[in-house]
C-alpha cells in the first residue's frame, strides 16, 4: 500500500530538485500498484488532464506531438502519459510513432513524456492511469497533463472517461465517425478533432458531427502534420478550463470522475477478488453471490 | 428475467419444427438480456464449444468457414456464433468477410450461423455469448458450435475463455505471436492454429510457439484459402473432446469455466450497479465501498 506520506515522500524528493528520476520513480510505484492500494491527496491546484482519444490511425500522435510544441512555445509545461496498446494489433507502428516523438523532444526541459503499460482490466489499467495523472498534478511540475490513449475500444473509453476533458480525433469520412458512436467514445468525448482535414470529405464530416451532437459541442478540424489548427485546439481547451474553473464547475466535473473511477476500482476489485475465491462446485448464481460478498467484505477490512 | 421455463418454451417450439425462426428468436432474447437474467438447465448431451480468436488479418473468418465446409461434410451439424467487433476499427473489413460467409451458406440445412451484436462490458457479452452457446447446446440440433470473436482484446479473451476449447489463429512472423502472448490470449489457447502457412516464416513460428508452449501443446499448421490442414484441425478437435468426454474432464472443464463465468458475471454485475447507484459526494474509497455492497446486497434480492 503506498499511502499519502510515501507519495508525498517522493514528491519531495522530486521538489528538492532531484530533477525528474524522481519522477519517474515515483510514476513507476503508482503505475505498477493496483488502483486501490494507492491513496492520493486532493490537488490544491488542478491541472487540467486532457484525454485523446480515438481509432488507430487517425493521426493522434502526430497530433499530441504537434500539442506539445504549441503549449510549449506558449510558455506551458507539458507532460504526456502515452498508454501502450493492450490490443496486439498495431504494437509496431504505434511504438514507432513513440519513438520517433520521444526522440524529437529529447532534451526538452518543459515537456515530459512518458510511457504506460496496460495491463490488466480496463478498470485496473483506467484507475492506475488515473493515479498517475493525479501524480503529475500534486507534483506542481506541468500546466497541462495529455494522456494519449492508442485504440477505440473498452479500455480507451474507461482511460479518457477520467480526464477532465476528452478530445475525440478521428478522420474524414462518415464511417469513421459512425464507429465511434458504436464504441462509446462519441458519449463520452468533449470535443472532437477531425484530423487530416485537407483529406476529401473533412467538410461533409464536420457538418455530421455538428449536426449529430448538437450546437453547443464543439468541432474543430486539425491538419497535424503540418500543425494546421493545433493553436486553435489548444485555445478550446484553454477556454474550457477556464469556464470549468469559473463557479462550481470543476468541482462538480470532477465529483462525477470520481464517481466513474469508483465504479472502474469496484470492478477491478470484484475481478481481483474473484480470481483468488473463485469455486468450481456453486452453481453459476452461488458463485457470484459468494463473489459479491467476498469483494464487499475484504474491501472493508 | 427469461427463467427455464420461458427458454424451455421457446426451445419447445423449435423442437416442433417450427425451424431456425423459432431458434432465432429465442437467441435474440437471450442475446438481449443481460447474463444475470438468464437462468439455462445444465445440457444432459453436452457439445464441444470452439472459440476461435486471434487478432484481426489472421483469416479466421475464412478458416472458419473451411470449418462448416469439414464438419458438415463429415456429417456433423454445425452452429456458428460470430461476435461483431466491439472495435471500431475494421468493421467494414470484418463485416464484409461475414457477409460473403453467410452466402455461402444460405440454404443449408446442417449450418446455422448467427452474428451476435457485441455491447456492453466484456463481462456481459462473454456471459451473454456463453449463454446463447447453451441455448445452442440445449436444441440438441447441433454436434459442434464454434465461436469465432474478432479481435485479440480483452473482450475476445473473455469470450473465448468460456468455450470448452481454444484455439488461437495467428500467422507466420514472431511479432504477432509475441503480441498475442502479451494479450493474454495464449494464456487461454488449448491449440494454437498458424495459418496462411504458405507464407514466408511459417517454420520458425511453430518451432517457436512448440518451444515456447512445451511438448504437450498442440500447435498445427493451415492454409485456409486452399482448405489445406483444416481436416486434421477437426480430428485434433474430436480427440480433444473424446478425451475430455473421458472420466471427469468434461465436468471439472465446465466447473472450471463456470468458476470464471461467475467472476465475468459478477463484473459486469458490479458494473451495472455502479451505474446506478453512483454517489458524487463520498470520497474514493468509500464510494467503491458504497458500491460493492449494494452489488452484494442487490443480488441477493
Amino acid at each position: 500500500m503506498y499511502g499519502q506520506t510515501d507519495i508525498e515522500a517522493l514528491l519531495a524528493e522530486y521538489r528538492e530538485g532531484k530533477g525528474w528520476g524522481a519522477l519517474a520513480r515515483a510514476i513507476t510505484r503508482v503505475e505498477n500498484s493496483p488502483p486501490w492500494q494507492v491513496e492520493l491527496p486532493t490537488p490544491t491546484e488542478p491541472v487540467q488532464v486532457v484525454g485523446i482519444t480515438g481509432p488507430p490511425g487517425a493521426g493522434k500522435s502526430t497530433l499530441t506531438g504537434r500539442m506539445i510544441d504549441v503549449y510549449a512555445n506558449a510558455g506551458a509545461r507539458v507532460a504526456v502519459l502515452a498508454i501502450d496498446p493492450s490490443s496486439p494489433i498495431s504494437g509496431g507502428a504505434v511504438l514507432g510513432d513513440r519513438l520517433r516523438m520521444e526522440t524529437h523532444l529529447m532534451g526538452r526541459e518543459d515537456v515530459f513524456v512518458r510511457s504506460l503499460a496496460s495491463r490488466g482490466s480496463h478498470g485496473a489499467i483506467a484507475g492506475a492511469t488515473r493515479n498517475v495523472a493525479r501524480l503529475l498534478e500534486l507534483s506542481g511540475a506541468f500546466d497541462v497533463i495529455l494522456i494519449e490513449t492508442v485504440g477505440a475500444g473498452q479500455t480507451e473509453v474507461a482511460i479518457a472517461e477520467l480526464a477532465d476533458t476528452i478530445a475525440l480525433v478521428t478522420v474524414p469520412g462518415l464511417g469513421d465517425a459512425v464507429q465511434a458512436i458504436k464504441a462509446g467514445l462519441m458519449e463520452v468525448a468533449d470535443m472532437v478533432v477531425v484530423n487530416m482535414a485537407d483529406r476529401p470529405g473533412a467538410r461533409e464530416t464536420v457538418r455530421h458531427l455538428r449536426l449529430s451532437m448538437g450546437r453547443e459541442f464543439f468541432v474543430t478540424t486539425t491538419i497535424a502534420t503540418e500543425g494546421v489548427g493545433v493553436p486553435e485546439l489548444r485555445e478550446a481547451l484553454e477556454e474550457r478550463w477556464d469556464r470549468l474553473r469559473e463557479g462550481d464547475g470543476l468541482t462538480r466535473l470532477r465529483a462525477r470522475k470520481r464517481a466513474r473511477e469508483a465504479a472502474l476500482v469496484a470492478e477491478a476489485w470484484v475481478r481481483s477478488c474473484a480470481d483468488e475465491i473463485t469455486e468450481e462446485n456453486l452453481d453459476l448464481n452461488s458463485a457470484v453471490k459468494r463473489i459479491l460478498e467476498e469483494a464487499a467484505r475484504r474491501w472493508t477490512t
